[in-house]
């Protein structure tokens, strides 16, 4: 059976809770073998972490290219006990498919894989049957849900590395907040994250000309770097936001003023920055909030999350005509929320996510509505016989 | 031998570290009981610390009645290959005696019991030779340099019960800075701890309108609370001050916005303030700063450190006299610096401190010149001459 739902409870039944498969990747391959797809199982490797599965699967040869990507590994179903049906059962009741990844993002991925087939079927088993190129493949991993180290980011490298080119690719996530429709998200802020330290002068309580405390000092700073906005929004962002998470002396003896103080922040910027103007943004305030009287530094953690965007045009138009024809409503184009791998591709080819609605992921009872498989599976038809045409 | 030097080496060669007393306390008793005291060794327990040993010591039976208090415990050596001489070898080097407790307060100690033997001896074996009633008495505790359970507080207490009534007392602590007779103690600020919780909402970074970051909370309340000052001294005291010794939150996850942040804080307060009006102050200061907006509150630590101070009079009046006889030079009436057991003291009898120079204690090398010995206790037969006149 290679209708949505089939796939999608298929896949289910899988506990593909990362890093194991369980069989997920195999349902796909079987699958998309059988509709000509030349098909391979990649194993990814990194000290310190568990290998993973990954699977990158094309038709055609030449382009333009579009790719579906997803990840076929679960968050855990947590007190199982505590579902209405099994969390690995895949079960239909009143309509709704049940299930750990029902919208994140087994469905999804069994949605394109179902539109896909459809598509070849008509068209005379290729891309397209009026004589001209085209390629459709699929990047699924199995390692997004958790360290996400042996998924996409190894993935895209292999395959550029092999000569693989994308065009353009739809990420199945699940785009949607309310109703199917109702959002394609076409870029993500990106995000940083760094630890302030600040350093003081130790001594006793009773002694403190003697000191320098650095805790009033951090909270000054704390206060000087995030009270002010570092913009207010751009054509496609909201406004870029920092926060500090977490502040820390771990002092606990009562009569001792400590030598340093430090905090933990974590931005999420829009496209008015770059990571390294970012950077120099926060530097400025800090140095200017410092003054000459306080000694404070700034350690940057690595970041692999800049930001993206794919810029309103001719493949977001044929998107929203696609969701439009099938669903009634047309979707805003939006940049909110946490990162996803989108965030990788989008180094590779433009990128927008669409799929199913978010409400139930990561949750006990997670689960979609079978009409909602059945529509973005046309959703997704839609877009490959626009991008096609 | 009851000279100071003699007493001072033998508690020296006990390694009497907290809680151990390693014979110290029986040095003393040997020596008081041969001038006619009668003395008390009195254990004190408390589940979760080591039984300490302490010993009260009185020779007279009426008032007036002054004692001398002290602790024969020690700060352990640290490092003792880093000595010039053995850490417990009460080894006179060019004109000083070295070892740990040379200064606090093992010196103190034998100045105090030698100036007391020769008071007697100069009296008929009586605290006064003229007819008149007198006493005095030893407190002394092995349990000050640590925990401070088994020791000073309990030993009052225990002399309370008997009946035992103090007019005065000197605390032998090492009260001079830089050289002997520049300083007495004549009182302590209190000190108050307490930790100040902000509740917040806990979420995710990239959603920080649905959360509530208890971090630039806590920090904007440390600034406030902490950047008036408390005073501004008083006729005896120094300004009050309050510390942020630590702010906490714990927080490891850079994409979490924390749900609770929490700060300690320390104030060393004089007597403008009672325990009860300077945490209403504080409290005032919170409630200001939070305005309907912050949801913060503070659990303040039980204290028995209250400020205390002895009022300039005849007692401190004789005392000034006695050393600037001996020393030459007039002290200066001091209220600063950390704790010592004399809080405790201050409940039943007007108290001072003073001792030897306190610049080695604590230290590696800690050592008294033997000189300052002699003159110690000449100050502490002079004061006694003139209590007893
Ligand atoms: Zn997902
Ligand atoms: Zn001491």
């Amino acid at each position: 059976m290679t209708d949505a739902l089939s796939i999608a409870r298929d896949l289910i039944r899988c506990p593909s809770v990362t890093p194991a498969d369980a069989g997920a990747l195999g349902v796909l391959e079987r699958a998309l073998t059988a509709a000509g797809f030349i098909c391979h199982r990649v194993t990814f490797s990194e000290p310190g972490t568990a290998d993973v599965d990954n699977l990158y699967a094309r038709i055609g040869t030449e382009g333009p290219h579009i790719t579906f990507a997803g990840h076929t590994d679960v968050v855990p179903p947590g007190d199982e006990s505590a579902w209405s049906v099994g969390a690995f059962s895949g079960e239909v009741r009143d309509g709704f498919l049940h299930g750990r990844g029902a919208v994140d993002m087994k469905g999804g991925i069994a949605c394109s894989v179902a539109a896909v087939i459809e598509h070849l079927a008509a068209n005379d088993g290729k891309p397209r049957s009026d004589g001209q190129t085209g390629s459709i493949s699929f990047l699924i991993t199995g390692d997004e849900e958790d360290v996400s180290i042996n998924g996409t980011i190894k993935l895209l490298k292999w395959a550029a590395e092999r000569g693989e080119k994308f065009d353009h690719c739809v990420l199945g996530e699940p785009s949607n907040v309310e109703t199917l429709g109702d959002t394609i998200k076409v870029g993500r802020r990106g995000s940083q994250s760094g630890t302030l330290y600040v350093d003081g002068v130790q001594g006793h309580v009773a002694y403190p000309h003697r000191a320098a405390n650095p805790v009033p000092d951090i909270s000054r700073l704390i206060v000087a770097i995030s009270d002010e906005p570092l913009d207010h929004g751009s054509a496609a962002f909201q406004a870029s936001n920092l926060e500090f998470t977490s502040v820390d002396v771990g002092n606990t003896a009562y009569n001792v003023i400590p030598g340093q103080a430090r905090a933990k922040f974590n931005i999420r910027y829009n496209d008015n920055h770059t990571q390294a103007s970012l950077r120099e943004l926060v530097e400025t305030r800090l140095t200017k909030a410092c003054g000459n009287r306080i000694r404070a530094r700034i350690v940057w953690e690595p970041s692999n999350s800049n930001v993206f965007v794919t810029k309103p045009g001719p493949f977001t138009e044929l998107a929203v005509a696609a969701i439009e024809e099938v669903t009634g409503r047309k979707p805003e184009l939006s940049t909110s929320g946490g990162t996803s791998d989108a965030r990788f591709i989008s180094s590779y080819c433009p990128v927008i996510e669409f799929g199913l609605v978010g409400q139930t992921m990561h949750q006990i009872d997670e689960r979609v509505p079978v009409k909602d498989l059945e529509k973005l599976t046309q959703v997704y038809r839609g877009i490959l016989q626009r991008y096609f045409a």
